[in-house]
């Protein structure tokens, strides 16, 4: 008689269990779903609160289990370093997520794009070095925006700024993972901009003086604005977007390159980073020299504070 | 003596589920953590083969899991319109993943731009509109570019062509969403361009003879390319590009512009897509009329194709 309450004990709990894998069975095909659509909406969304109730609404789930969800996101996206999903607390709060770039990852970027930069095929007349092609490739860009939006993510960037051609692109990166708008500068105003203010500035490499312009309509005053370029030399392009930063009345949060090349003279620019540091060595001999930049070493403390 | 086979049978079974349970939940948390780097990985990657054998090695688990992962991934891509997940057969084979828009999706948001458009605020001097606040805004952009690729999904698109400066932002994000390099057209090249390939070409709008030049080294003979642009009147300036396409003998795939405006004469090109039909009404009274271009009525088969 000792015997059957214990074996009814197992036949209850093995219908328990038998209702808890079915349970869990369709728990599992939803659960799928929505860490799938969860996943690409957040990536769509950097930097963007999104509150729990929007999705607890868009899975018809419970809040428990949405939070549940977010709980293996951010595991994920720290294991793998895509990034930090950061929990808002309160009634207004919810989670966001902050595109990041692993240190080895970062680095591992910036050596092969030295690697790749010093090419002899790139060497152009006049000792310059051909870029467009890697400044077209998606998946070059996608890197350089991360690489830089990291260096930003606590800073409150409202808008990133560039001067036509060659640097919209990687402004456009950029933008993206910081989810801000980017303006571009332009040295000849076309009548769709509307009114602009221009600036007259020095061309570090040339000594000359000349105008650039922006549309007046582009930037709110008191903006946070992140300049951003893909060569700079003398600095002199740099210096003329900090003049015009002056005359829209907003704030200069940083300068970030894609490369630097050497200057002989006194740089107008001092605080800047740079991925790559560019140089032509003896045009003759079509010789270039391309090592990093001082991204890392400029932002190893973040680098270190992402790792932990 | 009948009970206790019975009871053994349910103690057995009690240790079976038990096990099972234990290997569902381990399993169960590898499954997450595969799905939503797995998403992230494709989606980052689009119209690229991935083959299962990469994820089976990156996530160390047998193929037949990794088969099940992508039919999930595909099943939630399918049901939220985020696109294709197209299964290649065979021992080179693996999975691609290929962005879509709905058709409803897509028609909200060609609605909601030609909304923000006809704001009488964008009304500029000559009847021109401005539209450069939308082409940096990073949303935006990625609509335009999921909806320029939607229609080119099964086109061979080897690169995005276009011209300096607004049409930039677009060619970028149309070349994002179909993984291919952009190229840009200047009216002013630059040495850093290296040895350019350069046409004449007559502006619609003003009857004007300007010049168009592009990098030789950027593109490819027999490549397929696509012409994207922000704004089309006349036609000039993508009848600029194609003379520039049958210079580098290489396949025009189409034409897609953001907006285009009414011309009073005969337009150089025909054959195009656009998302915006946009038109200053009486620039004294400001008024703008912005409505849907030809877009949706030139895919209304694909879409009802994508909606099976």
């Amino acid at each position: 008689m000792n015997v059957l309450p214990n074996e009814t004990q197992f036949a209850v709990s093995f219908l328990c269990l038998v209702m808890k894998t079915e349970e869990s069975k369709i728990m599992k095909v939803r659960r799928s779903d929505r860490l799938i659509d969860m996943t690409r909406y957040l990536l769509e969304r950097p930097h963007t609160l999104v509150p729990l109730t929007f999705f607890s609404q868009r899975y018809e789930s419970a809040k428990s289990s949405i939070s549940e969800d977010l709980a293996i996101v951010r595991r994920t996206f720290a294991q793998r370093q895509t990034g930090i999903l950061e929990t808002v607390p309160g009634a207004a709060g919810g989670v966001r997520y902050i595109p990041t770039i692993g240190a080895d990852e970062a680095s591992e970027f910036i050596s092969e794009m030295a690697q790749r930069m010093s090419d002899s095929e790139r060497l152009l007349p006049g000792g310059y070095v051909y870029l467009t092609d890697l400044l077209g490739t998606p998946a070059v860009l996608r890197q350089i925006g991360r690489l830089i939006a990291t260096q930003y993510l606590d800073s409150s960037v409202d808008a990133v700024m560039t001067v036509a051609t060659k640097g919209i692109p990687i402004a456009q990166s950029v933008a993206q993972y910081l989810n801000v708008p980017f303006v571009i500068v332009r040295r000849d105003s076309k009548i769709t901009e509307g009114s602009t203010v221009s600036v007259n500035y020095v061309s570090g490499s040339s000594d000359r003086v000349e105008k650039m312009e922006l549309s007046k309509r582009s930037l709110q005053s008191g903006a946070g604005v992140l300049i951003v370029d893909d060569f700079m030399k003398g600095g002199g392009t740099v210096n003329g977007m900090k003049s015009l930063i002056e005359e829209f009345d907003v704030k200069l949060v940083g300068v970030s390159v894609f490369a630097e090349g050497s200057f002989a003279g006194e740089r107008m620019v001092s605080d800047y980073t740079s991925l790559l540091q560019i140089d032509t060595v003896d045009a003759k001999g079509k010789n270039i020299s391309a090592a990093p930049g001082n991204y890392l070493e400029r932002n190893a403390d973040l680098f270190k504070e992402l790792n932990k």
